[in-house]
């Protein structure tokens, strides 16, 4: 298993897309400046959508105007489409996102039009980025599983992965749309997933939907993935299901990772106090058992006054007080 | 790796024990009927332990005496000392479950007593209840690190687990008692485990501290072990600190192994009506994604009405409204 792992920070995108509240241009432009300093291979800074259709994100060329470009750390953002790609190009992103969903049902709900439109569509903006000397990756949604059609089948998604790929996809990320994924299914997919493209091009994008995500993350790593997207303090969560966490936290996969002792590049500590800071930014509660609990550290020798420590909750065991 | 694991329920004991409120005696015993019928192993039903100490458990007694004992499950309880296993052995338990520290220092601070003395102790409870017919579970506290010492050496956790299986000890629980395990911490303990004693005879006893029990339990079944702990709901969260989790929940696990098609036996739909109505026997909200998300279940093939179906949310993906 390899010793190094690469998480991309999806927040100031995936996460913010969903809020109700409109974040000022100001606050996103700090909060990208302070993930820049956590080291992220990636940034998903924004998305070039219409205005009117997220209006959390009307500020997309803004925001990426104003940003500090750290060296070393890639900034994208999403395009949907051919003049969302015009503004990102416009804009000097250094990788642009595209997305289509691997079932049909889905990718009609989400942008309605067919998978084969989608397809071509994607192919044409592949060549189009490349030619202007920028990478795209394809983010293939349901590819765990579909709300709508259920289980989706591999051979779909590796088909669409290998298309794009072999249409000039620097990389494809497998996503988790709605948390159906779990850790076999992770494996198996992965398994099949290496005859195709190699497995340092794929990233999954997990949703922490049903508490599974960080066993799929370890089964994804296990299974040869060196690349995963997180959200942090988990924003992306699906509006419609209160309480449910939706993207994983990248401050999770970086504790995940580093407790195992695999490098992420991430200074965890820096990104927990931005992680603490989002429900401000955002104007509501995000539950988050790390920044309760702490992250596992370096424990002091000398026996506490009280039952907590540096963030470390003593818990009492079952006879202590029988005793 | 193993197609079948068996998941052992503590809530009635491990849970209810750290909970302010007294729950009545028949709401305890209706509790434990409910979970008799989900298809666990095993069941910790209460401890025997001074009813001064910890008043949450004091009717131990009435719930062994009233409880409806369902064939197959093995009815357990939690035996700190000689009085207690007197006491535990009249009530007609199946095993008795006795606890120590792998670390000096909690030892100390939970049993008020040196290891030596509890390892003294519990080779006499041991021998004492298997005489009486009864088989006796070792559960050895921070054997994945203590929060006072930090790292704990896996010597001295196999020391003690090979002393308590020479001692006669059916079997040997691991604990990770404040979340300080790891997945390469829990694979590296149980392959070096897997030289004192067979894996069959090992529980991993997780807490979701810090996120990543249902990780750990991923990493411990992929390294051979086939027996859990959880705990109903996740009852058992440590109570200095507000909204963290403590004992991984059962129906976490059990959702985990059946996503894997892994056999547990338990019911898990079963189950998690009862989760539900844990918050109503404390009087305290519980978080848990799994029963707001609910569990992944065979979708259907028809597209929803709205964004909901089944409990399976779609979670809008980026460009939807970008379209």
């Amino acid at each position: 298993m390899s010793d190094r792992v690469h998480i991309n920070e999806v927040a100031p995108r995936d996460g913010l897309q969903m809020e109700s509240c409109f974040v000022p241009t100001a606050d996103k432009v700090a909060f990208v400046d302070a993930l820049s300093d956590c080291g992220f291979a990636t940034l998903e800074v924004s998305a070039f959508v219409s205005a009117k259709a997220i209006p959390a994100l009307a500020d997309a060329e803004t925001v990426l105007g104003q940003i500090r470009r750290r060296a070393g750390v890639r900034y994208s953002a999403l395009v949907p489409n051919r003049r969302g790609l015009e503004r990102a190009l416009e804009s000097r992103v250094d990788e642009v996102n595209l997305v289509m969903s691997s079932s049909e049902a889905h990718n009609q709900a989400n942008l309605r039009m067919s998978r084969a439109t989608s397809e071509a569509l994607l192919l044409e903006l592949i060549a189009q980025a490349n030619a202007a000397g920028v990478a795209a990756q394809v983010s293939l949604s349901t590819a765990f599983g579909c709300p709508f059609e259920g289980a989706v089948a591999h051979e779909e998604v590796l088909r669409l992965a290998a298309r794009m790929r072999a249409g000039g996809a620097a990389g494809i990320t497998l996503c988790d749309t709605t948390g159906m994924a779990d850790p076999a299914s992770v494996r198996r997919l992965l398994r099949r997933a290496a005859d195709v493209l190699p497995l340092e091009n794929i990233t999954l994008h997990l949703h922490d939907t049903r508490g599974l995500a960080l066993a799929n993350a370890l089964a994804g790593y296990e299974a040869g993935v060196t690349r995963f997207d997180g959200s942090c303090a988990g924003l992306g969560g699906c509006p419609y299901a209160p309480g449910a966490s939706g993207n994983v936290g990248s401050e999770a996969l970086a504790h995940l990772f580093r407790s195992m002792g695999v490098e992420t590049g991430v200074d965890l500590d820096r990104l927990l106090d931005i992680a603490r800071q989002v429900p401000d930014l955002v104007k509501r509660e995000l539950p988050n058992p790390l920044l309760r609990a702490g992250p596992l550290r370096a424990p002091t020798k000398q026996l506490p006054d009280g039952d907590k420590q540096h963030g470390q909750h003593i818990d009492r065991s079952p006879a202590r007080a029988g005793r």
